[in-house]
């Protein structure tokens, strides 16, 4: 899966990353980047709107699953339990939401525990950064269910 | 302030809010409940996209701070510094969010500590249901920011 891919799947199944603009930067087993404008997310106090944010850097640690489960040729879903964010600064600009996972370890598990029991939860973190300054963290508990039919 | 208001407050200075298709419900000091359909907010899972939910429950406690000081008359602005997010489970048509702040000394001392040190935090809980079932939790720390301009 490439960028384009990723962005065109974002678009098509979860219309309001398109209402917010979302752009996919950088989607590899390394980390999904997104960026999303000012514009259409803007509040009142003309920065980025919270709820904006937050929605950002949920798609973004959501994709990052996405990207690295599809190339372990597991087919399942993704769900998202539960999530904090921590607003650092106001976003005056255009901004991204990049999630990596860091330890090797942890991810190893994950899969391992999804092939055993078709069940198996992750914790996944996004920075969010404007102008190339840090404005905010998210992390996200996600769970992923194996799918009954075959593995794509 | 009616919820005409409201309503016409968040679609014209938070664009995102139309776009989520968001409805005032109630916006009375004992709580604002917002409402939004499932349609501009789907997922690839056709469930509402987690971004959306925890977005619409940040406008719903943000609006109770709004509503709230607005009958205090103090002018200041309120910004969202953390939050926490439960998806108790997937929502599968239009859902509701509704603020309410229970503790009244907890209130009247957020608004005390605001008229003397032109600054306070509070924290906002939201309740997310869809169909009269509980579908999630959300809690948010907000900062109240006292303007210099004399309070309207």
């Amino acid at each position: 899966m490439d960028r384009w891919e990723l962005e065109h799947y974002l678009r098509e199944h979860i219309p309001i990353s398109k209402a917010m603009g979302v752009e996919v930067v950088e989607a590899e087993s390394n980390g999904v980047t997104l960026r999303a404008p000012l514009a259409p997310n803007i509040n009142h106090r003309e920065t980025v709107f919270g709820g904006s944010a937050s929605a950002v850097a949920i798609l973004a640690a959501w994709s990052l699953l996405y990207v690295r489960l599809q190339l372990e040729h597991v087919n399942c879903r993704i769900v998202i339990q539960r999530n904090t964010m921590n607003y650092a600064r106001p976003i005056v600009d255009a901004f991204v939401a990049s999630s990596t996972i860091q330890d090797s370890l942890t991810w190893e598990k994950f899969v391992k525990t999804l092939k055993r029991k078709n069940r198996a939860r992750i914790s996944v973190p996004a920075i969010l950064s404007c102008n190339g300054e840090h404005v905010g963290e998210f992390e996200g508990d996600f769970v992923a269910l194996r799918s009954q039919k075959s593995d794509f």
